[in-house]
C-alpha cells in the first residue's frame, strides 16, 4: 500500500483493532511471538543488511556526519545487540492482569485494580534502526499495538526490520497489524496520524528537542516526552570530598552526549576552596571547559564566566556551568528555576539535607550521594526503558513496561445495589 | 483586578509558584488550611448567600429550568453539604510523600517512587458551586494550586465562596494563590488559559459533553475527562434471577440521569424467556421506556424497535435499549463496540464467565453481580472525587486524591557511579 494522508487512518483502525486482540493476549502467546522475532532477525539477517546498506550509502552521499553514519549501520554486533534486547523484554515480568492492590468494601464488594494495555503507542524516532526492535518488543510484551515512524534515513531498515517483526506476530497467532510501520517520510502522513486520537492512545517521541516540539504541537494525541536535561549534581557543606569528586566526574564525563549527562555543578560556598580547585583541575585533564559564576572565579580564577543563559543550556558535550551557593536551599532553588525536572543529585552526609533535597527538588528522578547516569529504565531496575518523562501526567522519569499499562476497576459482588 | 485575555497569564503564573510552596507544605499545614476553609464558609454564610441569591435572581430572569435553579441555590443544607465534604477531606490520608515501593539494586542503590503532587489543576465546571468547595479541598490536600473556573449563571457565588477558601489558604500561612478563581465569563480568557502548558499542568472539566469537546479542542494542555457513560448490564444464562432483577432496576432506576446509570440491557438468549417479561414489567410500573432488539420484541412482544443509533445512546433518562445475546463472548464485543469504556456489569454465576469478563471488557470500572452505580469515588472507597476518566493515559475510572499525584523517583547511595 503506497501510504498517503487520505488512506493513513487505515493503519490506525487496524492498529486498533489488532490491540483489542493483543490485549487479551497471555504471556506464553506474546513470548512465543517475541521468540519468533528473535529468531527472523538472524533468518533473515543477510536482507536487513542489505536493505539498512542502502540506507548507509545514501547518509554518506548526502554527507550525514560520521556519527549519525555509526548509529545508523547494523553490523553483526548490532543485530546480536537487538536479538538481545529481546530476549531480555521475554525474560520481564508480563505486567497485564496484575492485581496491583484489593480491598473490600463494608458492603461486601471486592475491588481490585488490575493492570491492562494502553491500546494503540505511536513511537517517532530518528535514526537509530534498534528503536524499531525495542519499542517493538516492549509493546508487544504490555499487549500494546504499536505504530512505528522511524526518521526517513532508516527508512529501509526500519521496513525490511518490521516486516520481520510483523509476520513473527502471525507465527505466533497473534495479529500482524499490531506492529505496523509507517512507510512515508511525508511530514503530512504523520500530521494526520497524530489527530486520531479516537484511535490512537499515546504518542511517544523519541529524539531531539525540534522532533519532540514539532510533535507535541501537531497531536492531539496526549503525548509523553522529555525536552531536555539540564541535571545538577549539588555539592553539600559536608559531602565526602573523595566521593564528591568521584560522582561529579561520571555524571559529566562518562558520557557527555545523553540526557542524564550533568550540566551544571552547584558547589556549598563552605566546601568550595578544599573541593573545586582539584576537581576541576580532573575536569580540564577530561578536556571539560568549565564556565563559572564569579564567586567560582575567585576561587578557581582563570575560567570564562558563566551567563545567565548557561544555567539554561544542555550542553551535551564536555562542557560544564559550575556556581557556588550559600545553602541547601539556594542549590534547590537553583535547580526548581533553571532545571527540566530531569535528574538531580546531592552529594552529602547531612541526613536533613538528603531528605529535604529528596522532598523539594522537582525533578523525576532525584539521587542522594550517587551519579545522575543512573537515571535510566535499566539501571534502576525497570527491566527496560521506552523513554522518559518529564512532564507529570502518567509517568516521570525513566518508563518501563509498567508505564506501558493503564489500570481499570475490577469489582466482584453479591447481588450488592446503591441504596 | 478585571481578568482579561492579556492578564490571564499572571494568574497561571501565581499558581505556579503557589504550587511549588503548598506542594512541599505538610500534612497538618493543609489541614488546618481545610479546618479555615470551614470555619470560613460559616462565618460568611450571610455574604455567601446573598451573593447566591443574586445568582437564582438572574437565573429565574432568564428562564433556567428549575432542576438548573435546583444545583445553583445555595441554602443552609447544601452550605452544610460543602462543609462536611471538606471535613472529609481532612480525614483522608494525604497522599504526598507515600513510598509506594522501594527496592535495593544490585549495586546497592536503594530505589524508591514517592508520591507528589501534579502542580497546577485547572478546574472547568457549570452551574452546582458547591464544585467550587470540592475541587479545591481535594486539590489543597493534595498539594496542588487550583485555578476555578465555574459557569458563568454561577458567577458571584463562586467569587464569594473562593475568596473564603483563598483567605483560609492564607490564615494557616499558605499561599493563598493556591487558589484562584477567573472571575471572567469571557470565553477567549478561559482559551487563553488553556494554552498555558508550561504553567498549568492538568485540566478537569466538569459538565456537559459540549463543554468537554470545547475544552479539548482548545487546550495544549492534558485533560482528564469522560464524555459520556453509555453502561451495560449484562445478564447470562445462569445469573440468579432475582439478584439480576435487584440489579438491573437499581441500575437504570435509582437515578437515572448520572453516567453510571446503565442505559442497554443485554441478555443471554438462554434465560430470556425467563427473566425478561417479569423485568420489564417491572420497569414499566417504574415508568420506564424499552426500546428492544427483534428477539427482544418476540420474547416480550408490544415494545417500541431499537435501532442502531440507540445503542450508542446515553439517555440519561428513563429509556432502556434491550438485546438479546447469544453468548458471554457476544456481550463483551457489544460493550466494547458501543460503550463508552465507563462502568459495565455482568449478573452471573458462572467463574469463567465472569473472569472473562472482568478482563476482556475494555472499561474502566467493571463488575460481577454489583449494580453499575458504584463506579464512584465515595462507593468505591476513595473517599472523594474528583473525577472520572474514560481515557487510559494517567487515569482510568473514578479519581480520588492518588489520581491527583504523580510519582518521582528517589534514589540513595553511598557514592555510585556507572561504569
Amino acid at each position: 500500500m503506497i501510504m498517503n494522508k487520505d488512506n493513513i487512518i487505515t493503519i490506525a483502525q487496524r492498529a486498533k483493532q489488532a490491540g483489542l486482540k493483543l490485549g487479551v493476549a497471555n504471556t506464553d502467546k506474546k513470548n512465543t511471538a517475541l521468540k519468533f522475532m528473535m529468531g527472523g532477525l538472524l533468518d533473515k539477517k543477510a536482507i536487513i543488511m542489505q536493505a539498512n546498506s542502502i540506507d548507509v550509502d545514501n547518509a554518506r552521499k548526502n554527507g550525514l556526519s560520521k556519527a549519525f553514519i555509526d548509529r545508523l549501520t547494523i553490523n553483526e554486533k548490532t543485530l546480536k545487540g537487538m536479538i538481545d534486547g529481546i530476549n531480555e523484554v521475554m525474560t520481564l515480568k508480563d505486567p497485564v492482569g496484575e492485581i496491583t492492590k484489593a480491598w473490600t468494601r463494608p458492603n461486601g464488594l471486592l475491588v481490585g485494580r488490575m493492570r491492562i494495555p494502553i491500546g494503540v503507542i505511536l513511537i517517532i524516532y530518528e535514526s537509530r534502526p534498534n528503536v524499531t526492535v525495542d519499542a517493538s518488543a516492549l509493546c508487544i510484551k504490555s499487549g500494546n499495538a504499536v505504530i512505528l515512524k522511524g526518521g526517513s534515513e532508516a527508512i529501509n531498515s526500519n521496513r525490511a526490520i518490521s516486516s520481520v517483526l510483523s509476520e513473527a506476530l502471525k507465527l505466533a497467532g497473534l495479529p500482524s497489524d499490531a506492529i505496523q510501520f509507517i512507510d512515508s517520510s511525508d511530514k503530512e502522513v504523520l500530521y494526520e496520524l497524530l489527530k486520531q486520537d479516537e484511535l490512537i492512545d499515546l504518542v511517544i517521541p523519541r529524539g531531539g528537542e525540534a522532533l519532540i516540539k514539532a510533535v507535541v504541537q501537531q497531536s492531539r494525541i496526549p503525548v509523553l516526552k522529555h525536552y531536555k536535561g539540564i541535571c545538577h549534581v549539588f555539592v553539600d557543606a559536608d559531602a565526602d570530598i573523595d566521593m564528591a569528586k568521584l560522582i561529579c566526574f561520571n555524571a559529566k564525563v562518562q558520557r557527555p552526549g545523553v540526557c542524564n549527562a550533568m550540566e551544571t555543578l552547584l558547589v556549598h560556598k563552605d566546601i568550595a576552596r578544599r573541593f573545586l580547585p582539584e576537581m576541576i583541575d580532573m575536569y580540564r585533564k577530561a578536556g571539560v571547559e568549565i564556565r563559572g559564576c564569579e564567586k567560582t572565579r575567585e576561587v578557581v580564577g582563570d575560567i570564562k564566566s558563566a551567563t545567565e543563559e548557561d544555567w539554561y543550556t544542555e550542553y551535551l558535550d564536555l562542557i560544564l556551568s559550575v556556581r557556588i551557593v550559600d545553602s541547601v536551599e539556594q542549590a534547590i532553588e537553583h535547580i526548581n528555576h533553571y532545571g527540566s525536572h530531569h535528574t538531580d543529585s546531592i552529594v552529602t552526609n547531612n541526613v536533613v539535607h538528603s531528605m529535604k533535597f529528596l522532598k523539594e527538588v522537582d525533578s523525576s528522578t532525584v539521587l542522594v550521594n550517587a551519579s545522575t547516569r543512573f537515571s535510566d529504565g535499566f539501571q534502576l531496575g525497570l527491566g527496560a526503558e521506552i523513554g522518559i518523562s518529564t512532564s507529570k501526567l502518567h509517568a516521570f522519569g525513566p518508563m518501563g513496561l509498567e508505564e506501558l499499562t493503564a489500570q481499570k476497576f475490577v469489582i466482584i459482588g453479591n447481588g450488592q445495589i446503591r441504596e
